[in-house]
């Protein structure tokens, strides 16, 4: 039954893959809970949509090029 | 006050308004609190972002079909 | 795989039974996924950690009374 | 390492930088933690994935038009 | 029907009371609905439960001090 | 900035240590942001609080035994 949450930038497919399969992995190990329990929610968060420090993160990433 | 977050597929308009209609009545009659008080927010998860059992949820699918 | 979350009051055993069955009964007929694929988190929020309308619900029921 | 997250309809850029400006520096005077630990999420939720006492939120918006 | 969640350290009454205050005013003011539409979740977070930068928050403390 | 919820069984501090340090490595890996900006938030979850395939989990728990 447990859950993951992920917020943060939005990956390809194979990083999606990879993802998955890593946290689920670690996390069955750890709780000891079959990784046929576990669901892994990715959630994009574009940088239009993401704060850092009070500034839009779409345009601290505009200063840093 | 109660909110309630529905993470899953996307549905068609008249499923989203049973659910929605079907969980407040639920909730408020548990809970005591007035219908007008729920929130319900509906966030629908593609199968290219959620993972089961350690593999992504599209690729599920395919293998299924 | 769908996960439902309930921010709310803390409810009474027999309440939480019911509300669990009802949502995944009505989640289960509307999406079409099987029961067993869901999980239900009910997250208990205390009037001294929600605000309503700009207010701490906790002085708000205390007002009430 | 506070997260806020903001649950409601799309704005537009000047007011999202107002938010999360907002949200930050309200947030980091009464923690006492540095703006640059916070991050604010901008969740936005269209009126045909929000239900409010019961109902969709886009219907409600069209009786009251 | 906006809502916030704010995960961080468990703050006293008075800071919640402007959390709750300032967070729902400035985001009425920016969408241009009712404050009294607004939750507000408070969802204290302590040092054993989060991770920063890897690391677990309470060991990140303790060698601050 | 990016940021993971894990929902699940209470777990004792060096599991807590561990799961904090894979995830983080693995998601730093993966995007390609460096670790110092990776928050999780352990969020736990009793067994009396959650529903698994429409029932408590606290009395699946008890009928496996």
């Amino acid at each position: 039954m447990p859950t993951i949450f992920f917020y943060g930038p939005e990956l390809d497919r194979e990083k999606k893959k990879e993802m998955i399969s890593s946290f689920t992995q670690t996390a069955s190990k750890l709780t000891g809970i079959a990784e046929s329990a576990f669901v892994v929610y990715l959630r994009p968060s574009g940088p239009e949509n993401v704060g850092v420090g009070g500034q839009l993160l779409e345009e601290l990433q505009k200063k840093q090029k």
